[in-house]
């Protein structure tokens, strides 16, 4: 307890907290699933609606620069995840931008037909291959456990998820990368669970393309676009099938044939959402001005606290997640028979975590808006609810899970 | 004047005006570029905002029906483009819906592998065709004048126009989807410039597949999601590679492989931006509520007056639509050699149309919320900035276009 106030009282980002909305006796565990709301994106949204759709109406592709959204954005979310500007855009869904980055890297590769992936991958990134597929028949997919042993002539794209969604366990993105590239393969970063609560160096490891959302960590809003990276180096050659006249080297000729634009706007296809656009911004405007390796130190510290404090209160529940800060993102996994209805009588008391099947309590980490505070007091309630048994009750049995 | 007053008088759409917000002193002919603000949408977009991202958190997916929202409001727009509930799925952009769209076309005829669409269609609809020949270069790609004429044994997918962007030419899609189906291909219909102002009577028609956006006439929003109808008789039978997790039977269960949900549901990808999502509910509270009839009589009515005022009050001006109402969409095309700055000083002056390439100027009519009387004024600012010349002034001369 006197712990968790001096590491309160020395936390550098614990002013952040009051630029958040966060509903009056929650303590909010999902920031890893749909971040809380800045304070700021109301204000934002209602302004972009009234001013900019109801007011400007067709004038606001130039006056408010609808039209640029995707690269002044994704110019700004460049250094989060250790990006230039003109290397990353944001639109779309993060699926539809795997699809893009999976063609992308085969047109780097044309001679090779092999795409490798971890089988614990998100599931819809394996959709997704799976999708390239269908649409290519030609390729060849390999599910494995071990990436890096699985990488040799053959392989076109390797496909890594960079914080394994399930355990928060953190991949050997570098060694992975590297591997790759001595064989001659290209590599894509899912940075979902990674971007904007650790840094991530897609320059410094020589990275190729990633993707990654916007609503889980960066605060984006429900189903807020996603974005795509592509490295410089490789702007010149690739190309992606999703082919849209926002992609187009001059979008309002209206030429009958496609020409890509030549920089990363060649990952655009169609017309964006502008107010769920709009809504990013003011994510982007809190995680923009972070010194990155601050933000880790802090999920560090909250995540190791967490373990600390169940493991002393609440000994059933069983790790899930790595031991070693260094090993971990910021969500900490605990398995348990009754996971369910744990989480289900957690939420109840204002404890927001949760289920991911079969059996695993997940708790994700927002270093921007929760204090170590919040974790001893979360934590009183768990120990709570398992020493009562309260979860055993009948109405928190039934229903699925939400992601 | 005397007329257009009578006609406005008799109208039974007059009162939906005030549903709309109309800035002052404009007379919005864009409404086929981006519809008017619903003035239900900004209370809807703000409640989206602190109720359900803010405050209800992830609790939404479920509390606020979020992960249902492309079927809900699918289903509600089934009636007002002749489909049935069960066909109609809302996400994603055009651009996007069409690649799943054709796709799904060739996975109805796996013998064929030529599509077919018309030169003049819209070009992002090309680009996308084009994106589906880099991901499967078997395909065949046929460009032509007359679509009728091009169908043969060959041709798996047929691509048209419903309401062509440029003339706004209505297509004979009726009788091109029967001429597809004796021959065996599979037609997919673009409604962009039909959807919410005319009746389309997919079912009736038998028709295949469609696509369409939301932003124009149904008043979604800009970049609100577009949608994508694929006839119950197909759903069984169809499939398309952006196969995401959305559009899994059980995206819950995050199994490893992908198992299609049975239903139009399949044609879902990743996740939906939940914000402009919001904002078309407004859209489409009014637009189901209408007799679709009424609606295009009320379009045929402004377009044949303004063709009349024009031609009385401007020769200048070269009709470039369809004479007779019943091939004309809602939108009216005058070529000038002076189009692009024409457009400039009527946006000047309040009457805000748009230039298309080369030398169009474009009036779109939304019959929701023009008057008769809207076109008077808008036709004594064009003949008065005709005769005085207003549009030479330099101000006008540079800049490009905008959809």
């Amino acid at each position: 307890m006197q712990k968790a106030k001096n590491l309160d009282a020395a936390d550098p980002l614990a002013p952040l907290r009051a630029a958040f909305f966060i509903p009056d006796g929650m303590i909010y565990f999902d920031g890893n699933s749909l971040g809380a709301m800045p304070k700021a994106a109301l204000g934002i949204v209602s302004e972009a609606t009234r001013q900019e759709w109801a007011t400007d109406l067709i004038t606001s592709w130039n006056k408010a620069g609808w039209f640029e959204l995707p690269t002044a954005y994704g110019d700004r979310l460049a250094p989060v995840i250790g990006a230039s500007a003109g290397e990353v855009v944001v639109c779309d869904s993060t699926s539809i931008n795997l699809y893009k980055a999976l063609f992308a890297g085969l047109s780097l590769r044309p001679q090779r037909h092999v795409i490798v992936a971890e089988k614990s991958s998100f599931p819809t990134d394996l959709y997704m291959v799976e999708g390239a597929l269908k649409a290519r028949p030609d390729l060849e997919i390999r599910l494995v456990e071990d990436l890096l042993g699985a990488i040799d002539e053959s392989v076109a794209v390797v496909l890594v998820n960079h914080v394994d969604y399930r355990s928060g366990k953190v991949a050997a993105v570098e060694a992975i990368t590297a591997r790759a590239h001595e064989i001659g393969a290209v590599v894509i970063w899912d940075l979902c669970h990674s971007a904007g609560i650790m840094p991530v160096g897609l320059n410094a490891a020589g990275a190729d393309l990633a993707i990654g959302c916007t609503y889980k960590y960066l605060n984006g809003g429900p189903g807020a676009p996603a974005f795509v990276y592509c490295a410089a180096k490789h702007l010149p050659h690739v190309s992606q099938p999703l082919s849209g006249w926002w992609g187009h080297a001059q979008p309002f000729a209206f030429d009958t044939g496609f020409t890509p634009d030549a920089g990363i706007r060649k990952f655009l296809c169609g017309t964006q959402p502008i107010l769920s656009f709009r809504a990013l911004a003011a994510g982007l405007d809190i995680i923009t001005g972070l010194d990155m390796a601050q933000v880790r130190a802090k999920s560090q510290s909250l995540t190791a606290l967490f373990i600390e404090l169940v493991e002393a209160q609440v000994p059933a529940l069983a790790l899930a997640s790595p031991k070693d800060a260094g090993q971990r993102g910021s969500q900490v996994s605990f398995s348990h028979p009754n996971a369910y209805p744990i989480v289900q009588a957690l939420i109840e008391r204002g404890v927001v975590g949760d289920f991911r099947m079969p059996n695993v309590l997940r708790f994700g980490f927002s270093p921007l808006y929760l204090s170590h505070m919040d974790l001893v007091r979360a934590v009183e309630i768990l120990a709570d609810i398992m020493e009562k048994g309260t979860w055993a009750a009948p109405r928190f049995q039934a229903g699925g899970a939400v992601t």
